[in-house]
Parts: structure tokens; sequence; C-alpha cells
């Protein structure tokens, strides 16, 4: 404890103590960086001039509306410019920023819309109806409708609300942002995918964000002026961060609507996109992309990836495309990203396998947080061995302040000093941490528990295999047994029976599926596997 | 205010709060960098783990020699491997790292001892005879001295204290740490130049040392693994805060006795120093280097310049050698730099004479500052044209606590809720500062306010002159004058005459300097010339 021995006249005040808040980033941006490009999305371009004043006037039009310090604001909109735009505009007049998934149904809409208790949704014109049902199923007072219409991708305003750009014509550009007085005041209220049971609401303080923005370019080797492309959805963990980010850096954020291999590729070539974050599909879109939709570049694009391991041939592949590709681990709890898988440049003379096998870890605490590691179920440290198996747990200010109106989740979540990721891991030697499974994603056959990811490992190795997922299937005798789900390579068979000799060679018997199904995998807009429906399907499989 | 409708459960816990220290950018890197070089000097070479080994041991001796956190440890060492381990060393057992300039004479050196309240002097073995004149001239109980020997400089233990290494070699290597329970707690206390008066002592939180080592990386583009020459003494602003940083990116420090051109030179060849900072003096020192002390290297270096804006004759020489310079400023009260004079690639095909210009501004704040401005005598802010004068004011995280035992400075520096430099300048329309003088130094002739800054420029572009500096002179008929103090480059003549009228050409009739004198100019050790000290030459030239 610091503490002089005579500490008078040495408090905070206004002169030595600023809240810290990413809003901070983008009133800099604006005369700093008053002329470089900030927002590109179709034909849709913004200085940071122009972007700063966007959003000052939408923060100026809520506030006309009603919404106060402390409210909540929802969207549900895809990655382009309202979006991006909402990051600041929203938190601009002191409300806390709902980013809602745009793929999920009436139901769960209409129940975070009740739990968060949202005064305006701001609604993309072809999630309308899905919303509208969900405002119709609400049990408390629906939140007023802004729409927002995207002709250039088809869907003109219905008509029947405020349409955002008319919205925001007459806010004030030079309106007066409500920053923070404290920086544990509340900036977004993300709901987690809920997979069991109800969604919960994962509170955000400026203080956590902040802290994101300022570790981020460190861990990714970032320097002024880079280019991001949203591919990310904004409704995950606010896109990692990314656009309360780029003002830091006076960075152009690349919006985009739906994902292709196409649209990433000229957003490389045309906009100079130097980095982007997705999903391991993401990168096998890139890998396995048409011929005519590739385009050539210079430069190396910068790629976090998160979700799941990057599989060996899709590193191998993307590498020699021009992308560099970082795995990260996070949770929506601690903001995206707060566990990189740090090169080593004395690794780079390894051979190519032996570097996806590192590449495949998720890695060490970035920048901003005090601690993560793996303990034991009483709490202690595991041995850093590679075998020994123990959950994920963190420490640190990109933690958030716990679920909105669920205390009793927010202390479980946070028992014994550090949140509990619910991920089961291994340490190597160097600290590095690697993630076993999930810890409801474990298989427990005849009491030996299986990891799903390491039997998806085995089958992702066969030459005909795109994709698949391994889920546990009841069994009497063993309780559990793996069941594979599998897509195949386009113009590429297989057979239950071929899959499963091949594992054989490298899987004990135990860990070896039992079935082996052939289709498409459920996935959500960000292509993270829908394991509770496969799990369904298991059971009658 | 986002406080939301519901916030219980939601308040700061161990897991996602952490006090913010720069002290926790070595205990990462001790893990995640352990293997890399963590400090060069001579012969000296540590890897991360074993850096942080011996700051341990540094930390745990002193708590054997009864320091207690928040107690004073003082050094007197150029920046050597032990002043760069009591960066770490002396606030990993919670003190105060109070570094003194080794140029100060034994009555101030007696003075900070005295007010500071050191417990230990960590002294190097060549500033011993002026330490041990300072503790006999002491008012209250001396400091315990640890004698810095340094041989590889000629520099023998005298046998007197206890050596450093001696010192550390029985601590503890797994020493715990004395973290901050809060981040308001005091990390270093510096004291001031007291050009006027006795210094004071700025207080340094653990909050803003944070904060300056996460907005740096930024400014000064800097990704991982950078190689940082330690040339600004590190009890100047904690050598502006790098040795806390560059664990953050796994950098390494290049330690440095003195400074020549050989050394830094040699550091860029052999160690691949990317970054450094210095006067503009140092530039000077590059780009009139021997032939035979120069050498070939092919990366580009980054510098940070500060304390007064480089020449544009240095800047044209000094870019072409293969160095970036950026200018920077700040004040030991923003632990260093907290205004950079960003570049704007848009002009980049400017004229050399107008890139020259725009590199002389001082710019705009630094990421981790909330306002840095101009304003008037009433504290409103002054148009940004060019030429209309005010004080440079700031606010943000990385401002002092305050001055120590001197509440009423600290009132008075922070009058109106920011921090007052007593820096006067003008502001371009994009918001860039330039100064135009301190306060202090502003001569005032007839009722005419001249900025030493200018007339100083005008005789710079002098082809004989190397350095000059103008300060006031006493004059019955217009108040003052300016008078100008010229050191000429070597081989070259001039006289007052010749002088005088070649700024006639460029300065209005009244800016012009009434004497000139040819001398050496009194430097403090960073090159900063001593203007008080010219003052009392020119009262009777």
């Amino acid at each position: 404890m610091g503490w002089m021995a005579d500490e008078s006249g040495l408090n905070k005040c206004t002169a030595n103590y600023v809240p810290l808040t990413p809003l901070s980033h983008i009133q800099r941006a604006a005369s700093v960086f008053a002329e470089h490009t900030a927002v590109v999305y179709g034909s849709h371009r913004t200085t940071y001039r122009e972007y700063h004043a966007r959003v000052s006037k939408l923060a100026s039009s809520l506030t006309k509306l009603g919404v106060m310090p402390g409210d909540v604001v929802a969207t549900l909109i895809p990655n382009i410019t309202a979006q991006i735009e909402a990051s600041f505009g929203v938190p601009a007049c002191g409300a806390v920023l709902n980013t809602i998934n745009t793929r999920l149904d009436a139901d769960t809409i209409a129940y975070i819309f009740d739990h968060g208790g949202a005064k305006i949704a701001m609604v993309d014109t072809q999630f309308l109806p899905e919303v509208e049902a969900a405002l119709n199923r609400m049990d408390g007072t629906p939140p007023r409708v802004i729409e927002i219409a995207d002709t250039e991708a088809g869907f003109k305003a219905t008509g029947k609300y405020p349409e955002y750009e008319d919205f925001i014509k007459n806010g004030d550009p030079n309106y007066s942002w409500v920053m923070p007085d404290d920086e544990w005041e509340s900036l977004a209220l993300n709901y987690t995918s809920g997979t069991t049971g109800r969604p919960k609401g994962v509170v955000y303080h400026h203080r956590g964000a902040y802290l994101m923005t300022m570790g981020t370019p460190i861990s990714w080797r970032m320097t002024l002026n880079p280019v991001f492309m949203a591919i990310v959805p904004l409704f995950h963990c606010n896109g990692w961060n990314h656009t309360w980010m780029m003002p830091l850096l006076g960075g152009t954020v690349v919006g985009c609507r739906d994902i292709s291999a196409k649209v990433i590729y000229d957003g490389i070539a045309d906009e100079g996109v130097s980095h982007f974050g997705g999903a391991p599909i993401v990168l096998n879109l890139i890998v396995n992309a048409d011929e005519s939709d590739r385009r050539s570049f210079e430069h190396t694009v910068e790629v976090f990836t998160a979700g799941a391991p990057p599989a060996p041939a899709t590193l191998a592949g993307i590498g020699k495309l021009g992308f560099n590709v970082t795995q990260v681990y996070g949770l929506t709890e601690t903001y995206g990203h707060v566990v990189e898988c740090l090169w080593n440049s004395a690794w780079d003379d390894f051979e190519e396998d032996a570097r996806s096998a590192i590449k495949a870890r998720q890695g060490i605490a970035m920048p901003m947080m005090d601690m993560t590691t793996v303990v034991d179920q009483r709490g202690v440290q595991i041995p850093m061995d590679g075998s020994t198996q123990g959950e994920i747990v963190m420490r640190g200010n990109s933690v958030m302040k716990g679920y909105y109106k669920n205390p009793s989740a927010t202390e479980k979540a946070f028992s014994g000093g550090y949140f509990h990721s619910e991920d089961i891991a291994i340490q190597h030697p160097n600290g590095m941490m690697q993630i076993a499974d999930r810890m409801k994603d474990i298989i427990i056959s005849g009491g030996e528990n299986i990891s799903s990811i390491e039997v998806e490992g085995a089958i992702m190795a066969h030459p005909a295999v795109s994709l698949c997922a391994v889920v546990a299937k009841p069994d009497d005798k063993w309780g559990e047994v793996p069941c594979a789900f599998v897509e195949l390579l386009p113009d590429h068979t297989s057979s239950e029976g071929e899959i499963i000799s091949f594992v054989r060679g490298s899987l004990a018997s135990f860990k070896t599926p039992k079935r082996v199904l052939f289709q498409d995998l459920p996935k959500t807009s960000t292509g993270k596997i829908q394991k509770f429906e496969l799990r369904v399907i298991a059971k009658d499989a």
C-alpha cells in the first residue's frame, strides 16, 4: 500500500482523474483524425468529423424521444452503418446499448425486451417481422421501434416506423455528450446465447471496454490507421469491442451485411482491409473460395479467430493466401477476447504440424487482464503438464459487472474471487492454455471424460470431411457415448464405417464415435455449431 | 450517468476490478516473454525471467532493510542496470521511487533527501562524493546508502557501503510483490528542476503510469518486441515511463551510462535499437557524428524528441540517416509526454520546409489524455488561428496527484479544473498547439510580448550558428530587450553585428536582439538550456 507519509492535497480532482470510457476515443478522433475515413458501408463513406456528427445526432434524437441516462436501447441490425453508429450514439446519451442477435426467435427476443426493459428498439427492415411477433408476445411495455432500411441491399422502409436517416436528420450535431461520471457505469447489455435455459444479460462497464481497446492493439500488432472489416456481428460482445477501438487508432471500419468470400476479398483489395476477426468457418470460406471471388493483394491481413481452434489444414491453406491467423479466446462475460495465442519467433522454424499444434492453443492472458489460468475443483492451480485438466478462470478489468437482475448467477460466476469460464482446459509448461471442452460438452463414457474437441480433431483429419461436431448420446451401458455429425466437402463421399475405422488409428477405443451421421450442421450467425440441437438428434440416432 | 434501473449484484469485486499499475506488465512478461531479452547494459544481459527474479530480489532486500509500503527510496544512478531494475524493484515492495538528478549539487540533494524523507539512497559510485556532502548537510535522518559500482565503466566499489550486487544477492527471487490495493496509491516522487526557488516533489499514481504505458505504443507506432535505448535519464519523469512500458510489449531496454553518437549507433547496429527518446541535442549528436562513429542499419529508428522543437536542419539531416523524429511535449507533472505531433500522411508530399514547420509544432493530446488545449487568462479557449497566444492547460489520467507536502502549490497548479503548464502557445486551425514560450521566458519590450523561441529560430537559420538562447535583458527605456547567446559551429565565425543584421530580414525591429554574446550555453544533463544562468550574465552585458 503505497500511501506516503503525508498525502495532503494529493486527492483526485477533475485535472488528474477522468473516468475511463471508449467514448473518449471518438471525441479525440473527431479532432485528431477529422478528415480520415471512419466508416465505409456500400456507398456510405464518412470521415471522423462526419461520423462524430452523425453519432451526436443519433444521441440527441434518442434524448428527444425521452431516452434518459441508464435507459436501455436495443438494436437488431447487421453490421451496417446504423449498427456501427449505435456503438457510440447510444452511450453518448448515457443509455445502455443492448445489441440483440438477429437470428433469435420471437419468443427469445420478447424475453430480452421484457428482461432488459428496452425503451427503444432499432431494427433492420429484414428482421421487423420477427421483432413485431416479439412485441406482440411481450408482458411489459414494448419498446418504440426505429426502422433501419438498407436499400442497397434491397430492404426498403416499410413506412410503419420512423426510419433511421429521418430519425437522426434533425438531431443536433453539436449535442453535448453524457460522459460517465464513474467508469463503473453501465455501457452495454449483452445476452448470452442461452443454450441452457433463458439467456443471461451480461452488463459491461465503461472501464472494461476502454481497457479492451487499449490492450487489443498490442496483441494484434496494430499501428495507426488500420482498416478493419466488421465480420464478427456487433451483437457478439459488441463485435469484440473493435468499433470502440477504431477511433483510438484512427482506423476505418468497413461494415458488411452478409459475409461471403467475395465480400471479404473485395474489402481487402478495394478498401485495404488489414484486420478482421471471425470464427474458423470464416477462414474456411476464404480457403475454399471460388477462383472468381478471389482478389490479389500485397499486404498481410491479420486475423483474430475464436470460437473453436482453427484446423491445421485451414491454417496451412490460409497462411499461403496472405493471412496471419491468431487464435484468441474469451466469452461474452469478458467483452470477447482476453486470451491470445501469442506467437514466439523461436517457433518460426518449426515444422508446419508443430506450428499448427501451437496455433490451436488458446494461449495466455492479453495485456489488459490480470490473470487467466486453469484450476482444479478446489480452485488450486493445476500442474502445467499438458495433460491435467481443470477449469479456465480469469481475473481482470475486462470482466463484466455481472448478470442483469440475477445476483445469484453473478455470485456463482464469481465464486472464489475470479470468473469461472466453465471451459475445461489443460495448460502447457509455458503457461499456454488449451481447451479440452466446454464443461457441458464433455462426454462421460464409462466414467471416463471424453473431450468432444479431441474426437472432432481426429475426424477433421479425414480428407473428405469439411466440418464435424461430436456430442454425447445417452447409452444404457456406458452412460454416454460419442456421436459424430459430419459435413462432407463438395464432391466427396464417405460412410459411417469408413470414418469410424479412420479415427481408430488415432483415438482410444472408448473415444471412437459409436454413430456417425452425415448432415448440415446447425450454426449460429457466426458459425458456432449449435450442439444442443445435435444432442436432440443424437438421442434417437 | 449510465446506471441501470437495477444494479443489484453488479458491484466491483476481485474478479472484475484490479487496480491499474505498470507492475502488472512485468509480472505478465516474466511468464509470457520469459526467455526474451529484457535488459542489456554492457556485458549484462537478462531475460524477462531473470529480470523479474532480480527485481524481486531487490524488493525483498529492501524489505529486509526495513523499507515499508509508502516509504521513499531514492536513487542517484545513470541509466544502467540498477537504475532500470529499481523502476520495478522499489514499487514491488510498495515503496515510492524517488529518482534524483545526478547533476544536482549537494545542497539541493540534501533538500530533496530531507523533503522526500528517503529511507534508502541507491547511489552510483561516481556520484557518492556529492551525495556524501549532501548527507552531511541534511537536517533530518539521512537515508542508508546502497552503492552501485560500475566496474565496466571504471567505477569500483568504495567498500564503504553495501554494494548493489551483494545487497540483492540474498534477496528472495520468489518474493511476493506488494501490489497496490488502490490505483491511486503513490508510485514515484520526481522533483522538478526548480529553476525558481526550491524544487517541488511531483507525486505519480499507479493509474497514471499504467495509462502512459498503454497510450504511448499507439502514438509511437510500436508493435511487439521493440528494442528501446534508455537515453532520456530515468530521473526525468522516470525516463518518460518507458521502462515501465517495455514489459507490456516484450521489449528490450538497452541501458547506457554516457550518451555519445558512437553509443547510439552501436546500439542500433549491434542490438537493433528501434526506439529512443531524447532532446534535440541528442539528434544533433547523431547528425554531426564523426564518420568513424557511424554505423549502417536497415530499419527506421523511431525517435521521440522533447524539450524544444527540433530545428529544420536537424530534421532534414536526421531523416536521411534513417531516423523518423516525432516531437512530443509534456512536463514532469504529466509523467512526460502527453502531447504528440501526430503526422498526417496527407502532409507527406509537402515541401521539406513545410514538413519541418509542422514537425516543430508540439501537437495534440496523446490517447491517454482527456484534453490538452490553450486558454486565455480567463480560462476561455483561444481562437485556433495560429496567432492568438494563451496558456497550455491539460486534463487527464496522466497528470500527477500533486506536489508533495505542498497543497497550496497543488491547488494553484490545478486551479480551474485543469493542470496549468505555464507554457505559452498558439493553436493552429487543426487544433495543433505550438509553444511560443515558457511564461517566464517571454520578453516584454515596450509593452510588446516577444517570444524568445521566435527570436532563437531566426538566429538558428544563420549558417554559422550551432545553438542559441535568447533571454530578457533589463533596459531602462523598454523595460526589457532581447539578448542572444550563441554557440557557433566548429570552424565558423561570425560577429554581433552580422547576426543582428541577419535577423533583421525576418524579425520585427523590436524583436531584434540588442546584444549578441558568443559562448558555450549552460545546459542540464538532457541538453535543456539553463536560461536562468544566462539572465544573470545578460543583466550586465
